[in-house]
């Protein structure tokens, strides 16, 4: 049975994973009879976002891996002890964890650096040319994930698709609903939540994207 | 266009709303074409859980509203605010937060007590003949919240079942995949994951229970 790694990074739209994003990715995983393995990784979130006021609480922090738990039921991995070689494919789901947690591109943009972990265990599957899928603001890493010249995409806004070129990548506007699949790389991304105005807007792109990643596994 | 009310006890399956339920439940009711508003109490939650180990996070204070927020990305409302004539049913999805925050049956069991503004919205709502769904471990505060009589299931779970008949309740057995409607009452029940083994699992009760819900709202 294919086995397919997720990377979690956290539990809230603001501060950690889209929760509805990490879900449908889980469902639709299920859906194809496929196993998944979460992960997150053992560090300090970047912040607290109050999910009622959008605020930052401050003073509080909470950390990522106990926090992505919480999507995964309890049923999630440190991401030290992830084994690339285990998995046939990795999925990382959106909300800005992925830009605040996994990386710092919600603040330093082009010169955004990724975790060390989150490096180690996309790029060996990567490498590997086992597929890749990245949703929402998560393929804002492609470049310095992946490497350069990968197609991908955030759905139109202009701001991060320049800091995607910038970085050495190809952004490619896409509606909500579609998916951008480099066939060379083997990297699908699609816009979800960045354009998403309903949950089964995200899911349109998110099914397409999980049934694409599962069939080049 | 139908409107339903959905009440949330916060964010994550040991101390909150289940996540993956309330998910499945916001899907399904935008696949029937529906609007929906959440809410939850602005109260302190019973406890915070570590859900990677499983204990509670001694000290750790979280608020039941702010939490929930992150489950609905931020559009949620003080169950304090809620009218309930503006709504044509009401949908709790399940979570320890059902039986720690909207009621304290986890400790309290028969002689649980349950929220005054749950109470409220939920009776007002069940008195006018609309429909209520109750998901998973919720279905436990049907007598006490609507009153005695009423045939619900939490699925099998023997000790649940002889809380549910102590406070005058009609416990039934019910498989994952199914409901229980009490055609009398206008209340539906799934197990979900007092029984589920995965999401999907749980998507099939959940996803009946919203098509009922909506049918008859």
């Amino acid at each position: 049975m294919k086995n397919i790694a997720v990377i979690l990074s956290g539990s809230g739209v603001f501060d950690g994973s889209e929760i509805y994003e990490s879900v449908l990715t889980f469902l639709r995983l299920e859906h194809n009879g496929v196993r998944y393995q979460c992960f997150a990784p053992d560090i300090e979130q970047m912040h607290v976002i109050n999910h009622l006021t959008g605020e930052v609480a401050e003073g509080e922090k909470r950390n990522v891996l106990v926090e992505a738990a919480r999507l995964a039921r309890g049923e999630i991995k440190d991401l030290a002890e992830a084994n690339p070689d285990e998995f046939d494919a990795l999925i990382i789901p959106g909300g800005f964890g992925a830009a605040k947690n996994l990386s710092d591109f919600a603040v330093s943009g082009p010169e955004c650096r990724i975790n060390d972990e989150v490096v180690r265990v996309a790029r060996a599957i990567h490498q590997a040319g086992k597929p890749v899928g990245l949703i929402c603001i998560a393929p804002a890493m492609t470049p310095k994930l992946l490497g350069a010249g990968i197609q991908c995409t955030i759905g139109t806004d202009e701001g991060v698709a320049g800091a995607i070129n910038a970085m050495g990548g190809q952004h490619r506007n896409c509606p909500v609903d579609q998916i951008v699949i480099d066939e060379q790389h083997q990297v699908i991304t699609t816009p979800a939540y960045m354009l998403a105005g309903s949950i089964s807007e995200a899911a349109a792109g998110i099914n397409r994207l999980v049934d694409e990643v599962v069939k080049r596994a």
